[in-house]
């Protein structure tokens, strides 16, 4: 075997990695090829100041400063998340979650945003796509170790992304630096007084670690949804994301449901399902006006987000899915569970 | 040449049969490699009680027991489908149809509905989307040789995807457990009166034989569309899927033809089209609400529905394609002949 | 290493060309294999008689010969289009670009369509999703070096698709046979008064070179926008795609800018979106009836059209990009600049 040979198949080892994917007749042979690779990847694709570092989680800051006028305080830092049973992801954040904490403001509110950096290597910024503003300017970049002012009106009332719109933006987005700005509607949603329950659930796509290649050709290895607390205490969110199949949202036997839905990508669309019921109510985009009727399923773009509204009828668990089925088996689905009470009984959830 | 290397190349002939879809400067060998894996893959991966099993299809059984009351039973069985010339693929079904048999019922119904599953060696269950039920109960799990009863509304207008919930949902979807479900809307749609024709398309993909790798990771091998017979004596189902080009539907020069159309997936979403026309009328989710005009093609989620409406001025053959033209490809393509008539005069029709 | 397995490697040089796209440990012999079977897979793949054409752009022809008639006259040719910079692809083109030049008529308009087919080696043809047609007649095939001409309605408003139909279909628009062609509406749009700035932005994937195996199963290499003048002197178009984010949209602080897109495909969805800002106004397939307010991005299917209308605020460069990343990695991207007096400051534009 000659040396040009030899650098093919070492090359085909590298590739392997992504055609764990693809179906070998020999999945074992397969998977510890991976498994070897995907060490020295890593060891390869962490960014040598991150190696070491797990910034501790550093909560949202955010004050109301007058009617029309709220002060936003977010960090950029590098926080290990558990994206699936066990494997942790140094991910790019903010504030130590990914998703990012949600954002909730009123429409026609100013936004004065202060984006503090903590990470030592790279520079981030931020793009909200609730907001007018100058994208050279008001989603400029901020160094390392440095602290960025801004202020922007945000006067479109819906559920919108925002992300790290430093580039190569995809790779900051898939790395982490994602999450929701709910902009509340000034004269409210048709459908307000019916509501008993509401949630937010947030889609993201995982890749191989940092591979800016796999970003752009690969498939992801996970699809997950997240949720954040949308008042103080209705749930806690610790930043990790794959817990909504095995801790799961909770309503009551008649309850009117709504979800505030955001599928941040970075690539894919979302079919958004709750099994079981059909969406009433659905604003696209989360705008009043774009107000939709009896949908069993709501397309969401890269980026895209929506409001739906269901009844839950009987005592049982449903799933919240992507109907994308091959996402929701690499983790995109969520529980609901409905009881007579509202409260956990402590029954068994359906799986996937 | 060391062991290790012929492990790593035996890995890589498995590999290649997904590879296929990679384009190389050699098809021939490329296509030997392929053809040889499949044979092997394909006795490893048919579950053991399924191998020498055949079931032949079993008509639907549906009856109105009252103004608002139908009672539904179907079976879950293995029946080989042939889903392009020559391929037989021994798929788990609904009734030996994959897609299943359509089912109607009118908005307000209720459903009692009856699943016996055939099936020797695994569970299966019913998901409708057009219900609301708790998915842990009303779509429960029948095991094999048993038959379940479940009861549950159908209170929205439209066009539903139903498909088998058992885990691994992907799988029972993949492997031809899905089927389109109508509720007819209790006021009609606005647009009722001005139809003349109407048909049923689903359109669904087909993978490697029940490999969940494949289900998850690889792209389809088939993207098929199906038709189901609306009232009696329109159109012959036999449950295979993939003559819709060679036995056109059929329309006469200025009819307004109405299309049900149900993507049930399960990964991929749609970009639904006809071509020489435009939809004057479309219904996102076959909703009567969600009323939109003037459209080129209308997108569906994987499992999103609709009614689309078009008038046909010309004699000739109009293709139908998802204008996701790499799917369109591998097979979803139908044809509308147009005579004037509306007999098919024996013309020829056009390919893609 | 006996003859099989310089076989099965032949075979895996030629499938490396598509995983370039899936993360390799050595890149750069990865890259290596790639230009060296590239070259060997090009010489294989251009069509003989084309091999030596390059046949330079002759511009449309379009007159309005009644109030409501038009004549258009187009080509098929063989031209080369730089799609990203430095990499010229032998494109079958309408009239030398890729997508072809835009087509505006009106509403209601009749339009008598002529295709002079230049290209020396296979049949080419004409689908507007505008018209209402006989697809088997009025779409048909022009042989090589013949005429054909045609006639049909243009009666919907809207942003739709053109390309050539003939088999495979797959084949003529991936190479490039592909274009836009707007119906203005009798009565406009609600919102026409407001506008100060329309641009018509028209996404496409590119595959390798007339490869229908990878056009079917393959991952595009690039993603792009394009643009054409809407009137004389607004821009100029020679039918390279990959300048926009190198030449910027112009706008002025404050102007309301309208953006007619279009989807062309062939394979792909498109999320499209403006940084920095919100859509106010939204018409889907760029019909007027289908108004949708306050969205942050759009999802176009495959050959879908819209018209999207916003306001531009402040000072800088916007970003236009299909928020699928992946893609807009792969070239997606345009830049809208914003100066105080709407003419190009010379200030450097943000990249992606």
């Amino acid at each position: 075997m000659n040396k040009k040979m030899k650098l093919l198949l070492a090359s085909f080892v590298g590739t392997s990695i992504v055609l764990a994917g693809c179906s070998s007749s020999n999945l074992s042979i397969e998977k510890k090829v991976e498994a070897e690779t995907k060490t020295s990847t890593k060891g390869v694709e962490v960014i040598a100041p991150h190696k070491d570092l797990n910034q501790a989680p550093i909560p949202l800051k955010i004050e109301r400063v007058s009617a029309n006028e709220v002060n936003v305080e977010m960090t950029a830092q590098i926080t290990d998340i558990e994206i699936d049973k066990g494997y942790m992801y140094k991910a790019w954040t903010f504030n130590g979650e990914a998703p990012g904490p949600v954002v909730i403001v009123n429409e026609g509110d100013t936004i004065n945003f202060t984006l503090k950096n903590m990470d030592p290597a790279i520079p981030h910024s931020m793009d909200f796509h609730a907001v007018h503003a100058s994208p050279s300017k008001d989603f400029a970049n901020v160094e390392p170790d440095e602290t960025g002012t801004f202020s922007y009106p945000a006067n479109n009332p819906g559920v919108f992304m925002y992300h790290c719109g430093t580039s190569p933006v995809l790779s900051h987005i898939a790395n982490g630096m994602h999450g929701t700005i709910i902009v509340k509607p000034k004269n409210g949603y048709p459908t307000d007084k019916e509501i008993d329950k509401e949630f937010l659930i947030i889609q993201n796509e995982w890749y191989k670690y940092n591979d800016l290649e796999d970003f752009t050709n690969g498939v992801p290895s996970q699809v997950v949804f997240s949720t954040k607390a949308l008042k103080d205490g209705d749930r806690n969110t610790n930043g990790d994301t794959f817990t909504l199949k095995d801790e799961p949202l909770l309503a009551k036997v008649g309850d009117r449901v709504r979800i505030y839905v955001n599928n941040v990508g970075p690539n894919e669309v979302s079919s958004f399902h709750v099994v079981g019921t059909v969406f009433d109510d659905v604003y696209i985009d989360g705008n009043p006006n774009n107000h939709m009727k009896g949908m069993q399923t709501v397309l969401l773009p890269a980026s895209g987000g929506a409001v739906v509204e269901f009844t839950v009828t009987r005592e049982g668990s449903y799933s919240i899915v992507t109907h994308q089925f091959n996402h929701a088996t690499k983790g995109a689905v969520a529980i609901l569970k409905v009881t007579a009470t509202g409260e956990d009984d402590g029954s068994a959830v359906m799986g996937h």
